[in-house]
């Protein structure tokens, strides 16, 4: 971490000012002394080091981390990708994962069907929203708790894990089949929800936030993986920007500076990124190319008359397309990395 | 509501679309054949119209809402301004409310010292932290339950009404003696804590998403007041933007438009807005200048020494001064609007 | 286009206002009645009603546009994909054209160096600047008139066309004998210098501004088309955001959404989109696979001793891996779309 | 300058690479080793170090700038408020400078009018647009020539001196009669322009861009100071966010900022800010409390047959209102600064 203080600020002051780090945080404190300010650097473990309790001293004019905040995702730490086993299927290895499936689990005939569907397309895990975070109280919240319950029934008829959302912490308990667990876009700052998930064992897709960095999703990841619970799958699905033709802008990027910066499995969700059926297919292609370990896609049999998401949902036949394109893009980038 | 159609749709194929959206939701349908696409108004209670399910239909190019998506919270049903009173303290009725206080409490010296102080600055709220929502695992996480122990006892002692955060429905039978419930910018789109809060009485402090829209915050204090509440406070408290140099930016004009959108009254967190203690004093002058009902501003003792939010919190002393400029222009302010 | 008229408003001034539009502009006005507001449908030729002049009207709560605000541009008018032939190379025709060359140009040996080096590995255009926009006036503002001058001594030697930046329309003589004048990112709302290259006949790349939306960047390329030169290639860059990891955020999206409403062909930057070397790659290869006609790449053989932009600048070898991976992900694209 | 090395660095490479660092920029390097990554201090005039040059190096993690980047505008090498004084007219010695008129200006009686009117309301300084930035080709586009030959009409005619903006250079000998010249948001990094306005002797009112920080607007007045002219004005007019209530969000905070970091008077436009009539009172009121010098608000007579932005002005009778509420914040605000 790296201190500069105000101009004018005397040696003696520097002097005690140094002895106070030292003794609140154990940190060694070297010092250099320019023409216009003076810039002290604290060495040693540095990620307790509250940026805001430094900064409140007079003397401090700005306070700049050198070290990363987080250490359990971390790469430096951790140099081997983690490979999560989710029934046989790992992601993170580097074969394609392709979860997919209706955005709101509706009925028995309408899951199972579209399971079936999109498992002979090529996806291995079914994904459906039960507990569904909606903007307006007014819309359709989910079927909830019957909402896994058909979930698992589709599982049972085809083999598949399940991904699902889960909203509160109190629901733990009716998540015991479900597969992987997926932490919302608008939840992954709900700490106290982190924490639990974090005393469970199972792997937790965890989504970035609508406006959070790269960073602070990071930070996310920490509080799951300190909390005991290492299997964790990080998910871009858009972020917020000024665009308003897309519903979210895509931040492709953030898929190869996840990879860098930490060594958990990065999977990619084209659907709410976009919000447009006709965008799902060149994102899901660019999240590919880009390196994703996996995508998470709306299929629905019947878009016009889905409960949810409508708009972005691509029918069983545009899927088909969609997975032939990938296989083959994954193909071709493998042919030339192993190379 | 206006569903825009692509060109080229023949009459048969709109008078049919037509009739599919009276029988779903029970509106009317106005038709304007145009030269380059065909218009279609939708009258009547659009409220639970699903924009996504009508924009999935291959026929349609966009849709867009005439009416404001929420009802409870809007103007247009309730022309008079809500007036929250708690303990006497009235809030929305034009008179300035001053809620000051530390950003975590840490101790029973610490909590009833400032609370003692800001109230002979002109305070009439205490706000402190029990639960902290911080995005470091490692951070100090609040003292949770005996933090909210602490600020009872400040209230005992200075008869100042307590605001204090909540992070997850679970923890509400604690909060029976706090006197106003703050919902962070983190969780405002929590929705399963915002329908339990909607189903107790107290009156809830409802902060903005650091990266939501007016109209998603509307929507969360939507769904509280549907649920039965009726008592929401909205803050602002700054939005996420490109711009670095502040924490975030403050929306000032978020004010008169939450205003002149809802009736219900509006307050304004300048510390976090700015994250920057000698930003504190201007934005809480622009924020009342711009019609705001209520402040609440982070003081600490000893800023250095905090233990979090150090860089944002003023001295006792700089609440003082700021206090009596704060009083000079709503005084200036009234006498002109009052003539 | 839809005007919203305020709730209230009598049969009589809808009847006023709407004789008022008909004349004003010669459209013609289609009413709608409903419960809460009138609605007006603006019919005929609305490219030249201004918004905020019917907005200002007292009975208009809000307008809102049905048709897009640009012709020339728009693929409705123009279902077929423009093709843009510089010296021989096609850019549009589904044929990947790769720019690539320094940030800014130094010296002779350098520059052609590069050429040839590129050149080599597939590149077909050189890039390289000349007049060198930098947020600093203490920064390196490129070699100017001597930069152009040696570009094209590169051309001549490898036979390459070449790409270059204009800041301003008093420089047009000195581009005669550049083959693509690019307009940058700052300047793509300097409408003086879009209608002075709207006169010339020459192709121009006109780079998506830092903040402006996909529309803006259409309605800039309308500035150009409108004045008489059709040869205008889109090129997305990066846009500004709230992440600060990445100096831009590439919005890939945008390469699907410019080629849905324009018939104009689509350049992507992944070096400034990134501002990092090592994104190159992954950017370059999601941004092929989401449908862009070319690249447009900084390339230095030192960029620790670059003149500007080092950080962002691969090596020639890096350079050469990269062309490899991007064939092979064309071909697979080509192979499955053509099957 | 702070240079983070990567991790693993030997000792070796770091005296080598200082010794670069030392020869290349001839400043001084203080090194600390940590046990994670070693720091290097860059200490003397790093004004003109390449932060991309330096990242480039291989054995470079990242690099931080400890000193701002301008030095003619930064208030720590001229420590007194810069007081610009136009026709009598001071603007930044603490009184409030109100600069009012239509956004274009479109006929002798029109120009006139609001003149005459606006003088009486309190406003010192007559705006208006002759050469006009508009986003369509189509729309109107200033009376260009013809505009500036009104305005100096209503300057001989009021007395009031006027500020009009400029689209080229070319156009400069056009503006010899004109007494603050405006560069709009749009060209606030039109370098090439900056740098003649830098020649000549007039007051300079430079906008913020539409997604400009604030660094990067100090760093555009930096190029008009340092090519000569000192007499800057900044205007802080709203930024481009996520929010499409409003058409940009007016940064309030700006205003304290820009007066921290530079010596240069500020001032607001809320007309452009909002785009919306009736939070152009608001915003003013706002921006005054906040500390800024002066604003520029679009007041129109008759603003639904506008020629632009009819929205967003206000009528002379709402300006009378306006001013009245100005000047009692701004007496109450000085009333108790001087206490």
């Amino acid at each position: 971490m790296i201190v500069i203080l105000k101009s004018g600020v005397s040696r003696e002051q520097v002097s005690d000012f140094s002895d106070i780090l030292r003794k609140k945080y154990g940190v060694d404190v070297h010092t250099s002394f320019g023409e216009q300010s003076t810039v002290l650097g604290l060495v040693g473990d540095t990620k307790a080091v509250d940026i805001d309790s430094v900064s409140a001293f007079p003397i401090v004019e700005t306070v700049r981390r050198v070290q990363e905040p987080y250490k359990k995702v971390n790469r430096k730490f951790h140099p081997d990708d983690t490979v999560i086993d989710v029934a046989g299927h790992k992601i993170g290895n580097g074969e394609l994962q392709i979860m997919a499936g209706p955005c709101s689990v509706e009925s028995e005939e309408q899951i199972v069907g579209i399971a079936e569907s999109v498992k002979k397309s090529g996806a291995n895990f079914l994904r459906g929203g039960a507990f569904k975070p909606r903007t307006s109280p007014y819309a359709f919240q989910g079927l909830r708790a019957d909402g896994l319950e058909l979930l698992k029934h589709a599982k049972l008829k085809t083999g598949m894990p399940i991904v699902t959302e889960i909203m509160s912490a109190d629901h733990l308990p009716l998540f015991e089949d479900v597969d992987v667990i997926q932490v919302g876009a608008r939840n992954m700052q709900n700490f106290e929800l982190l924490k639990e998930l974090g005393k469970c064992n199972k792997p937790i897709l965890l989504k970035r936030g609508l406006a959070n960095t790269i960073e602070e999703t990071l930070m996310s990841a920490e509080y799951i993986m300190s909390n005991g619970n290492e299997n964790v799958i990080l998910c871009e699905r858009g972020i917020r920007t000024y665009e308003t033709f897309t519903r979210n802008t895509l931040d492709v990027s953030a898929v190869p500076v996840f990879k860098k910066l930490s060594h958990l499995p990065v999977v990619v969700d084209p659907s709410h990124a976009s919000g447009i059926t006709w965008l799902v297919e060149p994102l899901s292609l660019a999240a590919v190319a880009a390196g994703a370990d996996g995508l998470m896609i709306e299929v629905h049999n019947d878009p016009p008359h889905a409960l949810s998401d409508g708009a972005q949902s691509v029918t069983p036949e545009q899927f088909q397309r969609l997975c032939d394109k990938l296989f083959a893009v994954t193909n071709a980038i493998h042919s030339i990395t192993h190379n």
